[in-house]
């Protein structure tokens, strides 16, 4: 079955706000096995709607329309899809005590406005929100059949998952394939090489189609899979995720979704273990990362942030000599760093970064791109010196975090 | 005049990348008066591609449209178009040394693929590309002018600036209107609030028009003047700006786009001043705003990210009574955390953060949302209590440096 995806509003249309709902749902539904085939975006104007789900209606099987389920006078999907279907707009009892639950909830007063939120195209159906004021709804017009959600991402999303996609795949019928999506998250390969470990997975595994998405600098590659047959599709995506898995190696970081941060706190948990931090050249964004996983200071102690040599020597203890002889970037340097964080955190892991993630700075010897790495543990201690030819500051402090995590995540499973 | 978009691509459309770029051609063409009424997305797909091309051009005057003029076989633009319009392709020798000269400059070898990129549709112009390999073109299809611009962003974004901007104005002819836009970054104001405060702009200069941007926690009040009169649009532009400036008064950033990071890092540069950090609930992440600008270590010399109270006692030297008898989310241990930022650093200022960033640790007396924020400057230092409903970690631990970096702006500023 084919679909199309209709974002509304005004910020959308005057580039205000970016449209990210488009591609979410778009990226559902081909998981799914339902080819998108166009987006659209309109503004707040109702000659345009009508027109534009009129056009719709005329080409595919399916759609979804995001936006303008709202209490105010722009609000015009209801009033669009009602002229577009040729039916009156008609009071829903279920979708007010949609709307009037939300409000009793957050225990706010409702206003008249709102009540115009439960008015509905005669003939659709409630597509109930769990989680905000806007009722959504479908509806069947000419050969396609409508999913009007709201524009408010993670109602839509809980909306579009807990309802849409399963009538979605109901309509499929007969023609209904069982699907599977399997995400392996990587870092420290290339896209492109990522991409040639893993392309032969689509002759060996008929049915399984391919997929990378960067997502700098980690590369997801997704194994996507349909049939008719579950049981049989689960043993094909089995089967193709471990051939997948043995191609890359130890550049996978996990195997659902789980970003390299939440891997390296779950690993420290497991050890009942805990980490402290120094950082010159990622300012603080190694910290920043690690404490975003929430429940950290279950094992995140400590990160001292020394862009100065005075605060390395003072905090960290690291040597003046060691200083004066190597300079700041340097694989010694790093790894007394570590040593330092471990000692004055109290942690089992110490872990440091210092490099030059520019623009200015660089030398022949250590351009911009340059990090030395360290690490301390209960067993050794060591620095590492890496270099990334990416040249930007923003891009280098994300990636010299990254290696640093890479680091410390090899060390803490022994790989 | 009217415009529509057309972003074409397979990633796009499938959901793997989210399209940035209408958005942002949106922006533009809305702030010098040019009305964009619709965007759509296609795929890789060649009838599809041309029966947009021809909707488009039998319902709008203008029209940009992004992608598909790579070396691929998936990269489909240029034929779409020559079809669309029903010309032949033709081999452009402007185009072809465009191509070359960048395979020169970057000393790669260019294959047969890139000959490709130079076969342009017939009677079209050549848009030169400064920073790619794919040249753009623009070509007069039914009543409307058609650009057609690589999809990479900065490529896009440069030749949209300087080559399609000043035609698109130029087509306007007698019609053509100077237009200028003011960004006014404000902190400390919901956006509703905001908008309340300035909301009279519009009747005050006729002729300007006022839009709100959420940027969280910042927001941005733009106004957009048109005018046939360049000197009396800057005249009225200059005394808007000037009047929405009082209206908003402390709450104003910048004036132009700055941001609060890098305004926070002029002042301190201004005044030969140095920065230390202590840090609890934002983890990192205020040290990793302030080095996120070029040249920040000439005022950032230290953070301590202190989540266990061993570290704040060793390290900054808080008082273990002061933690015993208030906890560690207390305006009093805030305020001996800057202080001893200040005192390990070296630094002029010392600036600290701590609080409840969630989701767990809340209580009664402290829930998720409140932070205590630490000032210690050469004359005193003080620590103040917020707190910020937004319930979620992510956001807490933004809005809390932001809280912090405007208490510093306001010291720095004495305001």
């Amino acid at each position: 079955m084919k679909a199309e995806i209709l974002a509304t509003g005004d910020e959308i249309r005057s580039g205000a706000l970016v449209d990210s709902n488009s591609a979410y749902i778009s990226e559902k539904l081909e998981e799914n096995g339902i080819e998108v085939v166009r987006h659209t975006c309109v503004g707040d104007d109702l000659p345009l709607l009508v027109a534009a789900l009129r056009e719709i209606g005329d080409r595919v099987d399916l759609a979804v329309v995001t936006g303008g389920l709202g209490p105010t006078s722009d609000d015009l999907t209801a009033e669009a899809a009602a002229r577009a279907a040729g039916v009156e707009l008609r009071f829903n009892q279920p979708a007010f005590e949609n709307v009037e639950s939300f409000f009793k909830t957050f225990n706010r007063p409702m206003t008249e406005s709102n009540r115009k939120q439960a008015l509905l195209p005669d003939g659709s159906n409630l597509l109930y929100n769990p989680v905000g004021t806007a009722p959504g709804f479908s509806l069947t017009m000419q050969k396609c059949r409508f999913f009007f959600l709201p524009g408010v991402p993670y109602e839509m999303r809980r909306m579009l998952t807990e309802q849409v996609m399963p009538e979605m795949l109901s309509l499929q019928g007969d023609a209904a394939m069982h699907s599977r999506v399997k995400t392996i998250t990587t870092f420290g390969l290339p896209e492109s090489l990522a991409g040639e470990k893993v392309a032969g997975v689509e002759a060996a595994f008929p049915g399984v189609k391919l997929g990378l998405r960067a997502n700098f600098p980690q590369i997801q590659v997704k194994l996507y899979g349909r049939d008719t047959d579950p049981a049989l599709l689960d043993q094909r995506m089995d089967q193709a995720g471990r051939w997948a898995l043995q191609r890359l190696g130890q550049n996978v970081i996990s195997e659902n979704g789980e970003r390299m941060e939440a891997v390296v706190g779950r690993l420290l948990l497991e050890r009942s273990a805990s980490i402290g931090l120094a950082e010159s050249c990622t300012g603080g964004l190694l910290a920043n990362w690690l404490t975003n996983v929430a429940g950290s200071s279950d094992y995140f102690l400590f990160s001292g942030v020394t862009y100065s040599n005075r605060a390395k020597i003072d905090v960290l203890g690291v040597r003046p000599e060691t200083l004066e002889r190597h300079g700041a970037v340097h694989e010694k340097t790093a790894r007394e760093m570590a040593e330092g964080a471990r000692r004055v955190a109290g942690s089992t892991y110490g872990l440091s970064t210092s490099g030059i993630a520019g623009p200015d700075g660089g030398t022949e010897d250590k351009p911009v791109g340059t990090v030395c790495v360290g690490y301390a543990g209960p067993d050794r201690s060591f620095g590492r010196r890496l270099y990334f030819p990416f040249g930007k500051r923003l891009m280098n402090k994300k990636i010299f975090t990254m290696a640093a995590l890479d680091i410390l995540r090899k060390e803490l499973l022994k790989i």
